[in-house]
Protein backbone atom coordinates (compact mmCIF):
# COMPACT_ATOMS: atom_id res chain seq x y z
CA UNK A 1 0.00 0.00 0.00
CA UNK A 2 1.28 3.70 -0.95
CA UNK A 3 -0.19 6.71 -0.29
CA UNK A 4 0.58 9.35 -3.22
CA UNK A 5 0.75 12.20 -1.17
CA UNK A 6 2.95 10.73 1.58
CA UNK A 7 6.75 12.26 0.75
CA UNK A 8 8.11 8.71 2.21
CA UNK A 9 5.92 6.89 -0.14
CA UNK A 10 7.03 9.11 -2.88
CA UNK A 11 10.75 8.29 -1.34
CA UNK A 12 9.96 4.38 -1.98
CA UNK A 13 8.70 4.98 -5.49
CA UNK A 14 12.02 6.99 -6.40
CA UNK A 15 9.87 9.84 -7.05
CA UNK A 16 11.67 11.93 -4.68
CA UNK A 17 15.30 12.27 -3.82
CA UNK A 18 17.19 10.76 -0.57
CA UNK A 19 20.26 9.63 0.14
CA UNK A 20 19.71 5.68 0.65
CA UNK A 21 21.63 4.15 3.32
CA UNK A 22 19.92 0.22 3.24
CA UNK A 23 16.68 -1.56 1.66
CA UNK A 24 15.40 -4.41 1.54
CA UNK A 25 12.21 -6.33 0.06
CA UNK A 26 10.15 -4.39 3.03
CA UNK A 27 12.23 -1.32 4.55
CA UNK A 28 13.79 1.10 3.43
CA UNK A 29 16.46 3.42 5.17
CA UNK A 30 17.75 6.80 4.47
CA UNK A 31 19.25 10.32 5.99
CA UNK A 32 17.31 12.61 7.56
CA UNK A 33 17.31 15.72 5.76
CA UNK A 34 16.96 18.12 8.95
CA UNK A 35 19.69 15.94 11.11
CA UNK A 36 20.06 16.36 15.07
CA UNK A 37 23.21 14.86 14.32
CA UNK A 38 25.45 14.19 11.67
CA UNK A 39 24.08 10.41 9.76
CA UNK A 40 20.59 11.17 11.72
CA UNK A 41 18.65 8.10 9.55
CA UNK A 42 15.24 6.99 9.10
CA UNK A 43 14.22 3.72 8.66
CA UNK A 44 10.78 3.04 7.21
CA UNK A 45 8.46 0.39 5.79
CA UNK A 46 7.62 0.47 2.56
CA UNK A 47 3.93 -0.53 3.59
CA UNK A 48 2.46 2.71 4.62
CA UNK A 49 1.31 3.02 7.73
CA UNK A 50 0.93 5.82 10.16
CA UNK A 51 1.09 4.53 13.19
CA UNK A 52 3.42 1.79 14.17
CA UNK A 53 0.68 -0.66 15.26
CA UNK A 54 -0.87 -0.72 12.26
CA UNK A 55 1.95 -2.51 10.22
CA UNK A 56 0.99 -6.38 9.49
CA UNK A 57 3.34 -9.11 11.14
CA UNK A 58 5.68 -9.29 7.61
CA UNK A 59 6.38 -5.27 7.92
CA UNK A 60 6.48 -5.31 11.82
CA UNK A 61 9.09 -8.07 11.54
CA UNK A 62 11.49 -6.94 8.87
CA UNK A 63 11.46 -3.77 10.75
CA UNK A 64 12.70 -5.61 13.51
CA UNK A 65 15.64 -7.05 11.19
CA UNK A 66 16.36 -3.46 9.67
CA UNK A 67 16.60 -1.89 13.14
CA UNK A 68 18.84 -4.35 14.00
CA UNK A 69 21.37 -3.98 10.47
CA UNK A 70 20.56 -0.35 10.26
CA UNK A 71 22.40 -0.24 13.94
CA UNK A 72 25.22 -2.68 12.63
CA UNK A 73 25.70 0.13 9.65
CA UNK A 74 25.94 3.11 12.24
CA UNK A 75 28.04 1.38 14.81
CA UNK A 76 30.64 0.15 11.93
CA UNK A 77 30.39 3.50 9.65
CA UNK A 78 30.48 6.32 12.28
CA UNK A 79 33.02 7.50 14.66
CA UNK A 80 31.55 7.22 17.78
CA UNK A 81 29.66 3.83 18.32
CA UNK A 82 26.44 5.15 20.46
CA UNK A 83 23.00 6.32 19.51
CA UNK A 84 19.44 6.37 20.34
CA UNK A 85 17.14 4.73 18.43
CA UNK A 86 13.26 6.77 18.82
CA UNK A 87 10.03 6.35 17.31
CA UNK A 88 7.18 9.30 17.76
CA UNK A 89 3.73 7.16 17.26
CA UNK A 90 0.84 10.70 16.70
CA UNK A 91 0.57 14.03 17.43
CA UNK A 92 1.10 13.70 21.20
CA UNK A 93 4.13 12.32 20.92
CA UNK A 94 5.52 14.79 18.27
CA UNK A 95 5.16 12.96 15.20
CA UNK A 96 5.41 15.24 11.94
CA UNK A 97 5.06 12.72 9.32
CA UNK A 98 2.41 10.37 9.22
CA UNK A 99 4.34 7.45 7.50
CA UNK A 100 5.61 5.65 10.78
CA UNK A 101 9.30 5.83 10.80
CA UNK A 102 12.43 5.01 13.55
CA UNK A 103 14.72 7.68 13.79
CA UNK A 104 18.55 6.81 14.45
CA UNK A 105 20.41 9.24 15.92
CA UNK A 106 24.60 9.18 16.84
CA UNK A 107 25.05 10.72 20.30
CA UNK A 108 28.03 11.90 21.13
CA UNK A 109 27.53 11.76 25.47
CA UNK A 110 25.65 14.33 27.46
CA UNK A 111 28.14 17.13 26.37
CA UNK A 112 27.03 16.39 22.90
CA UNK A 113 23.52 18.79 23.62
CA UNK A 114 21.47 15.89 22.81
CA UNK A 115 19.35 14.56 25.12
CA UNK A 116 15.65 14.52 27.16
CA UNK A 117 13.91 16.17 29.60
CA UNK A 118 12.19 13.32 31.03
CA UNK A 119 11.59 12.71 34.98
CA UNK A 120 11.25 9.51 36.46
CA UNK A 121 7.89 9.31 38.55
CA UNK A 122 6.29 6.44 40.25
CA UNK A 123 4.58 3.31 39.48
CA UNK A 124 0.44 3.89 39.53
CA UNK A 125 -1.41 2.23 41.98
CA UNK A 126 -1.45 -1.90 42.74
CA UNK A 127 -4.78 -1.85 41.49
CA UNK A 128 -4.48 0.41 38.25
CA UNK A 129 -1.50 -2.19 38.07
CA UNK A 130 -3.03 -5.05 37.93
CA UNK A 131 -5.78 -4.22 35.87
CA UNK A 132 -3.65 -3.06 33.13
CA UNK A 133 -1.30 -5.74 33.16
CA UNK A 134 -4.50 -8.37 32.95
CA UNK A 135 -5.78 -6.88 30.34
CA UNK A 136 -2.64 -6.54 28.56
CA UNK A 137 -1.48 -10.01 29.41
CA UNK A 138 -5.20 -10.91 27.31
CA UNK A 139 -4.18 -9.45 24.27
CA UNK A 140 -2.10 -11.84 22.90
CA UNK A 141 -1.73 -15.45 24.57
CA UNK A 142 1.77 -16.82 24.44
CA UNK A 143 1.25 -20.82 24.68
CA UNK B 1 21.80 -17.27 26.07
CA UNK B 2 21.22 -15.85 29.52
CA UNK B 3 23.65 -13.72 31.58
CA UNK B 4 23.31 -14.26 35.48
CA UNK B 5 23.68 -11.10 37.03
CA UNK B 6 21.36 -9.35 34.36
CA UNK B 7 18.27 -8.00 36.24
CA UNK B 8 16.11 -8.44 32.95
CA UNK B 9 17.57 -12.07 32.32
CA UNK B 10 16.61 -12.64 36.25
CA UNK B 11 13.44 -11.33 35.33
CA UNK B 12 12.75 -13.20 32.22
CA UNK B 13 14.38 -16.54 34.23
CA UNK B 14 11.21 -15.91 36.59
CA UNK B 15 13.85 -14.98 39.37
CA UNK B 16 13.32 -10.99 39.74
CA UNK B 17 9.21 -9.73 40.27
CA UNK B 18 8.30 -7.39 36.99
CA UNK B 19 4.58 -6.23 35.56
CA UNK B 20 4.38 -8.29 32.89
CA UNK B 21 2.31 -7.07 30.23
CA UNK B 22 3.32 -8.97 27.08
CA UNK B 23 5.03 -12.05 26.61
CA UNK B 24 6.06 -14.70 23.49
CA UNK B 25 8.89 -17.05 23.22
CA UNK B 26 11.52 -14.29 21.99
CA UNK B 27 10.16 -11.15 23.80
CA UNK B 28 9.07 -9.89 26.99
CA UNK B 29 7.36 -6.27 28.24
CA UNK B 30 7.00 -5.66 31.54
CA UNK B 31 6.29 -1.77 33.46
CA UNK B 32 9.48 0.21 33.82
CA UNK B 33 9.60 0.63 37.91
CA UNK B 34 11.18 4.22 37.61
CA UNK B 35 8.52 5.91 35.01
CA UNK B 36 8.47 8.91 32.83
CA UNK B 37 4.80 8.26 32.40
CA UNK B 38 1.89 6.09 33.88
CA UNK B 39 2.18 2.46 32.19
CA UNK B 40 5.77 3.01 31.17
CA UNK B 41 6.41 -0.25 29.31
CA UNK B 42 10.34 -1.75 28.97
CA UNK B 43 10.24 -4.58 25.70
CA UNK B 44 13.17 -6.69 25.69
CA UNK B 45 14.63 -10.15 24.17
CA UNK B 46 14.54 -12.77 26.04
CA UNK B 47 18.26 -13.58 24.17
CA UNK B 48 20.39 -11.47 26.05
CA UNK B 49 22.86 -8.52 23.91
CA UNK B 50 23.41 -5.48 25.08
CA UNK B 51 23.39 -3.83 21.71
CA UNK B 52 20.88 -3.87 19.53
CA UNK B 53 23.05 -4.53 16.62
CA UNK B 54 23.93 -7.61 18.41
CA UNK B 55 20.36 -9.67 17.84
CA UNK B 56 20.28 -12.67 15.28
CA UNK B 57 17.54 -12.24 13.00
CA UNK B 58 15.07 -14.13 14.77
CA UNK B 59 15.62 -12.35 17.57
CA UNK B 60 15.34 -8.76 15.46
CA UNK B 61 12.02 -10.42 13.84
CA UNK B 62 10.45 -11.11 16.76
CA UNK B 63 11.28 -8.09 18.62
CA UNK B 64 9.77 -6.25 15.57
CA UNK B 65 6.52 -8.10 16.05
CA UNK B 66 6.57 -7.60 19.83
CA UNK B 67 7.33 -3.65 19.46
CA UNK B 68 3.75 -3.56 17.07
CA UNK B 69 1.84 -6.01 19.32
CA UNK B 70 2.91 -3.80 22.65
CA UNK B 71 1.94 -0.32 20.63
CA UNK B 72 -1.56 -1.90 19.77
CA UNK B 73 -2.11 -2.76 23.33
CA UNK B 74 -0.59 0.24 24.81
CA UNK B 75 -2.86 2.08 22.50
CA UNK B 76 -5.89 0.34 23.53
CA UNK B 77 -5.45 0.55 27.13
CA UNK B 78 -4.21 3.79 28.03
CA UNK B 79 -6.27 6.98 28.02
CA UNK B 80 -3.80 8.47 25.51
CA UNK B 81 -3.15 6.78 22.53
CA UNK B 82 -0.23 8.69 21.50
CA UNK B 83 3.03 7.70 22.81
CA UNK B 84 7.38 7.52 22.09
CA UNK B 85 9.58 4.28 22.00
CA UNK B 86 13.03 5.00 22.78
CA UNK B 87 16.11 3.03 22.61
CA UNK B 88 19.12 4.00 24.35
CA UNK B 89 22.19 2.05 22.01
CA UNK B 90 25.24 2.81 24.53
CA UNK B 91 26.60 4.72 27.30
CA UNK B 92 26.92 7.61 25.43
CA UNK B 93 23.12 7.60 24.51
CA UNK B 94 22.16 6.96 28.18
CA UNK B 95 21.83 3.15 28.18
CA UNK B 96 21.96 2.37 31.90
CA UNK B 97 20.46 -1.33 31.88
CA UNK B 98 23.12 -3.48 29.54
CA UNK B 99 20.36 -5.71 28.26
CA UNK B 100 19.26 -3.65 25.25
CA UNK B 101 15.64 -2.54 25.40
CA UNK B 102 12.87 -0.67 23.95
CA UNK B 103 10.89 2.22 25.99
CA UNK B 104 7.63 2.53 25.55
CA UNK B 105 6.58 6.65 26.76
CA UNK B 106 3.12 7.41 27.16
CA UNK B 107 2.26 10.72 26.25
CA UNK B 108 -0.29 13.12 26.72
CA UNK B 109 1.26 16.21 24.09
CA UNK B 110 3.59 18.96 24.93
CA UNK B 111 2.15 20.29 28.27
CA UNK B 112 3.09 16.96 29.91
CA UNK B 113 6.56 18.04 30.32
CA UNK B 114 8.71 15.33 28.84
CA UNK B 115 10.10 15.47 25.64
CA UNK B 116 13.54 15.61 23.79
CA UNK B 117 16.14 18.97 23.85
CA UNK B 118 17.49 18.51 19.94
CA UNK B 119 18.03 21.41 17.88
CA UNK B 120 18.04 20.29 14.02
CA UNK B 121 21.06 21.03 12.56
CA UNK B 122 22.54 20.84 8.66
CA UNK B 123 23.86 17.79 6.31
CA UNK B 124 27.11 16.98 6.56
CA UNK B 125 28.87 17.97 2.90
CA UNK B 126 28.21 15.79 -0.04
CA UNK B 127 31.43 14.38 -0.29
CA UNK B 128 31.16 12.64 3.35
CA UNK B 129 27.05 11.63 2.42
CA UNK B 130 28.38 9.89 -0.47
CA UNK B 131 31.46 8.42 1.55
CA UNK B 132 28.85 7.04 3.93
CA UNK B 133 26.19 6.07 2.00
CA UNK B 134 28.21 3.87 -0.70
CA UNK B 135 29.47 2.03 1.98
CA UNK B 136 26.46 1.57 4.24
CA UNK B 137 24.72 0.21 0.73
CA UNK B 138 27.05 -2.32 -0.26
CA UNK B 139 27.02 -3.83 3.78
CA UNK B 140 23.49 -5.59 3.22
CA UNK B 141 22.68 -6.37 -0.51
CA UNK B 142 19.53 -6.18 -1.48
CA UNK B 143 18.44 -8.44 -4.25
Amino acid sequence: MTEPSCIFCQIIAGDAPAHKVYEDEFCLAFLDIHPLADFHTLVIPKHHVARVEDCNDTSAAALGVAVKRVSRIIHELTGNKDFNILLANGQQAGQEVWHSHYHFIPREGRQDGLGYRWKTGRLPSQDAINDFCSKALSFYVYA
